[in-house]
């Protein structure tokens, strides 16, 4: 069961993820703005009949085993009347599984509550305590595509997510890499880099990619997070431009978007993020932008294509909407060009 | 008393920093490696003769009332073999003043040690609980000048201390930041920024600004951190171009530097350096270079003069050394440079 009131339809990216990539089956959706519809009703491209119900309380005749916190609100903090939801989840003995800033684990209330009723509390974001970047990223042998965005909550994780599905469709092995809320409850593993220590979040970047090559696969798909201008997320976007070593860049961006909320900072230009991406990179590792995921979201079949193609003609890069079209296309485009690359000093300190 | 065991002469800069510039009188040093010396023996720019001990016990007939901790190892953990150290310090009643990531207040037992003794720790590192960056610096009337390294150690924030010296000269008060541990110990606020969540590390130097605002100063003077292309720490020095809202920005170099430490990454020219910073700071809010400031420590008076005249060239801009050349000539060159800009968006969310 996911908990999402007042945001599902419109602010709800990691019940949205969790509902369409994760393994687990969702049986309820708590919203009280839309209760009584089905998900799919609410969210077309959700492909899940699930229904949308008031409160916890109701959603319980489905037999959840666990509640899913499902929105992030900005800054991840826990709004307090959603505290007695979370309450009575756990109160019918269901696991609780929170991407917020705020840790259940570290609020005596709940831990007291989930002690008693024998339940887990998982705070997905709470990091492990990790070294300082080292450099051994620079070692790993799988070619590391890292999503860039032009803004938040463009996509990113969804694009990585359908392409690591295109790659094993192609008979290769991509390993995804969560490196947000979302793609840590989709995948089971990972680190909330912009939860971690400022001086840390490179070392997290690495210590991601590092894991991910421990499964030795033939390519490291990291989920990205933020933008490399936006006002208040870009230290963690760098830290993953850093940290993660990456060999390759996947721009991801939102068509719709054109100032970044709430602070109106204008989205940069396909070229333009293109070039203050690949100068940064040039100045550690070397890394270019091998193609362009665009969220086309909304738009008619006509429009999308015509965005599609102004962007292609824009950069010169292999470009499409993989929810829209599928990934096949953008990954059979990209993946010959994903081919390791080195740092510019070879000095390795781990 | 300060403790940098092994580490005075040359890995000590929160050790240099607080003896030069804090108002609070150093009594001793404890490193084994340089004990007999006095201090400006073994550092000749500090205008300093109190004692180098070989330990804390021997160090106690100097009468100090606090132990500081004056080195920055890297990743900021504390030595297992200084714990014995601290400890006898408690024991003799003194405060504890540390800048390391493992907090003392976290420690069992020297929050115990304390405790007895009646002694405080002071974890300066320490971070307050800050919001989110709102873009509200942007309201802040006073021009800010950011200061940005072409890597870390390079002087930063000595250059913005004696930037604020000579504005104080010149008549003017011009607020000095810290935002690192040195900093914060010898003004005795501030915030770690390298030290906070990273979501909130724009937040943090937001946060800042707006601190040094409210004591109406003609000028704010942030110390920066790291560097933009610094493999580990690039995400807390964009954390601070992007959360302080600078007007302007003041390059630091140091001369001596050809590469990052440990990593071998190069250290950018001049022009690169002030082409990536303005470039970053032009997709949020526009601020320029408006003057280069050279550590030329260790070089001849005739090297240091040819260095800086190649800085100018290169750059036609304002370039000095303050510690060898004093603060004054730079100061007078780039105040007048220090106007308001504005960020592309007017609009502010807090």
């Amino acid at each position: 069961m996911i908990l999402a009131p007042g945001e599902f339809e419109k602010n709800a990216k990691t019940a949205h993820g969790v509902i369409r990539y994760s393994n687990d089956e969702t049986v309820a959706v708590v919203d009280p703005a839309c209760a009584g519809h089905m998900v799919r009703e609410v969210v077309p491209y959700l492909d899940c009949d699930a229904p949308i119900v008031a409160s916890v309380a109701e959603g319980l005749r489905y037999e959840p085993n666990s509640l899913l916190i499902g929105t992030a609100p900005k800054g991840g903090k826990l709004p307090a009347e959603w505290r007695a939801e979370i309450l009575a989840a756990i109160d019918a003995g269901l696991g609780i599984v929170s991407g917020l800033h705020d840790m259940l684990s570290d609020d005596p209330e709940f831990v007291s509550a989930a002690r008693e009723r024998g339940v887990k509390l998982w705070d997905v974001r709470k990091p492990p305590d990790v070294p300082l970047f080292s450099g051994a990223a620079y070692e790993v042998e799988a070619p590391v595509l890292l999503a860039v965005g032009s803004d938040c909550a463009v996509g990113k994780m969804t694009v990585m997510l359908e392409l690591a599905c295109a790659a094993r469709d192609a008979g290769s092995h991509a390993e995804f890499v969560p490196t947000g809320q979302t793609g840590i409850m989709i995948a089971g593993w990972g680190i909330a880099v912009d939860r971690v220590i400022s001086d840390f979040a490179t070392g997290a970047s690495e210590q991601l990619v590092l894991e991910a090559a421990g499964r030795n696969p033939e390519y490291i798909l990291v989920e990205g997070q933020g933008a490399i201008n936006h006002p208040a997320y870009a230290p963690v976007t760098l830290a993953l431009l850093f940290g993660c070593a990456p060999d390759a860049l996947l721009l991801v961006a939102d068509v719709k978007h054109a100032q970044m909320d709430p602070y109106g900072t204008p989205i940069l230009s396909y070229r333009e993020l293109i070039r203050i991406h690949e100068e940064l990179c040039a100045t550690v590792k070397p890394a270019a932008v091998a193609g362009i995921a665009l969220n086309t979201y909304g738009l008619s079949a006509h429009e999308a294509q015509a965005e599609i193609l102004r962007a292609r003609e824009e950069t010169a890069l292999p470009v499409d909407d993989v929810v829209r079209n599928g990934p096949d296309e953008l990954w059979n485009a990209i993946a010959p060009k994903l081919v390791k690359r080195h740092p510019h000093s070879a000095k390795v300190v781990a």
